[in-house]
């Protein structure tokens, strides 16, 4: 069993730094397009045998240290009871636009092992093949809600912050009821064997810091502090959070994430005792060999104190990304490591 | 002649806080409409006398500090040579995508007197009538690099990552081209009589910072250095650019732009003696009276130590504000700004 993740998620010492990328079971390894190309990505989504597999693909052909889930962060919330579907070629789409009492009303918080049995059966199935720890995640509340308000991804999530801004009570109900969503599905996760658990919140940076503070960071405490109880370490990744990384930091997690924008020595001493994870631009894995290796190079010496480093992309590996370059970042981020580590 | 604006531009002293906002000749005015109704989006753009009225009517219905000219970044890039098209509800598209050496080559520089006089002609039409200061703008040349290249907006950017890490050569000789144009563009509005010239640099945000440093930055500076004989005041506004603030410093300009996503007295620190504009986030005008307010206060305060402060919106105002949310905001600005004054 390979536990250098685990270290890394603790600021325990670890022969080198571990990587795994974002994303990393996806479109841009031929491998998962083959098992993607006889069902749609809701079904993928909910065949455990098939979530196994594309799960341990990059694990198995690049060397990565740990293994994510395959899944969405919209399967807890379609077990609420919205609609959910997925086209190709576009982003998810919920058409119920959940943006009043009554649409709030309507949801339920669902029994994650009846609800989404499937996602437990995957864990349960991958803690028997994996040698490298499994990562569980959920997305984080505000994220969440954003999707449920706006009906899928938005460019300006003008219905979001209306909903805040004019009915503050209203988006708290919706924000309370996907939290008790979020953390029930989570330890669920925990009890069938995920060994971290990590919180997206794709959307947050779209937050001023006053309204993260208010409107999202409350709920990502409380799923944190829900989770105490299971002893895993939790990870807590806020896209484009640069400005809201003080106040993260306070979100109770072990392992902040930290995306491409941010300088990741700037960030280091921001967090203080806390790992982070990080922060490649995922499109830098374009650069030639050499050129990449001196980039990877720059993030490791930006982290050489941190309370503990886990290498990561700043965002999901890009569907375009020869996994070749992946396989090359891999390499670099183990062999570079550990040479700091001898000097 | 209220040149409050102009005083905040150089850290001198003003009697209030000054105020425009980005995009405040826009949809959210039912006056624009109307003048919007008989003309294509790019015919408007070209028609001094309707961009001098839709320039005029924030001024006249709000109350706003300083006039921004009407117009579109993509103006001086289409005098370029770049075929350019707006399509109602969506962004601009860009259909000739210039990804080559050869593409580039059939660039022009233009001058921009001949290719666009009709800016030119609104600017000196609009300093006949304006009781504010005039800001002229274009884009930063990263920002017009990505619409050149991937054909209009983008989601990821993957087209200018790809062309900046894998010929750098070309990216540069792009850059370059772009920024002879918009210096060329600036010091033309400068003759024809802007008062204040900004950068939009809608895009920096997607860079990291050693990105920023090498492919955007260098040539900002070198727009701004060669606009120093004109002695007027330079904005530079990153979007999304919290971490690329320390850089943007370095710019040369006289006054940061800041978006909403920042704590504008963290920002404040950073900047030091420059002076800031911003920042808030233009959705908070949805917020009830007293709150805005408050919100408001908030930003003043956070600003009291600024060298100078511009008080706008975090990015521009969104078309569905109601108009009379936006003059509760001027008039809260001026009256909460002169009590502190006073305090």
């Amino acid at each position: 069993m390979n536990d250098t993740f685990l270290k890394a998620c603790r600021g325990e010492k670890t022969d080198y730094t571990p990587i795994w990328m974002m994303r990393q079971a996806g479109r841009y390894l031929p491998e998962y397009q083959k098992v993607r190309g006889s069902v749609s990505f809701l079904e993928l989504c909910k065949r455990p045998e098939l979530c196994v597999e594309v799960t341990l693909q990059p694990v198995d052909l690049l060397g990565m240290d740990a293994a994510i889930l395959f899944s969405d962060i919209l399967i807890p919330i379609e077990a609420m009871g919205a609609a959910l579907e997925f086209h190709e070629g576009h982003g998810p789409i919920l058409p119920d636009r959940i943006r009043s009492s009554e649409a709030i009303d309507r949801l339920n918080v669902p029994d994650p092992d009846e609800a989404t049995g499937f996602v437990m059966e995957t864990i349960r199935l991958l803690r028997r093949e994996l040698k490298v720890p499994l990562i569980g995640f959920a997305g984080a509340p505000f994220t969440c809600a954003t999707y449920l308000i706006e009906g899928g991804s938005s460019k300006t999530f003008w219905e979001t912050k209306k909903l805040m801004y004019t009915q503050p009570e209203v988006f708290g109900s919706l924000m309370e009821k996907i939290t008790r969503t979020t953390l029930g599905y989570l330890l669920a996760q925990a009890r069938a064997g995920a060994q971290t658990l990590m919180l997206f919140d794709s959307w947050a940076g779209i937050l001023a810091p006053c309204d993260f503070e208010r409107f999202a960071l409350p709920y990502v405490r409380e799923i944190i502090t829900g989770l105490q109880q299971t002893g895993l370490p939790v990870i807590y990744f806020a896209n484009n959070g640069a400005t809201l990384l003080d106040l993260s930091v306070t979100s109770g997690a072990d392992v902040i994430g930290l995306d491409w924008r941010i300088n990741i020595g700037d960030a280091v001493r921001r967090v203080g005792r806390k790992a982070v994870q990080g922060n490649l631009d995922p499109f830098a894995l374009l650069l030639p060999r050499e050129e990449l290796r001196r980039r990877i190079q720059g993030i490791l010496e930006g982290a050489r104190d941190a309370f503990g480093h886990i290498f990561n992309l700043g965002h999901g590996i890009h569907q375009f990304t020869p996994p070749e370059q992946a396989r090359i970042a891999v390499e670099a981020v183990h062999e570079l490591s550990s040479r700091s580590a001898a000097a």
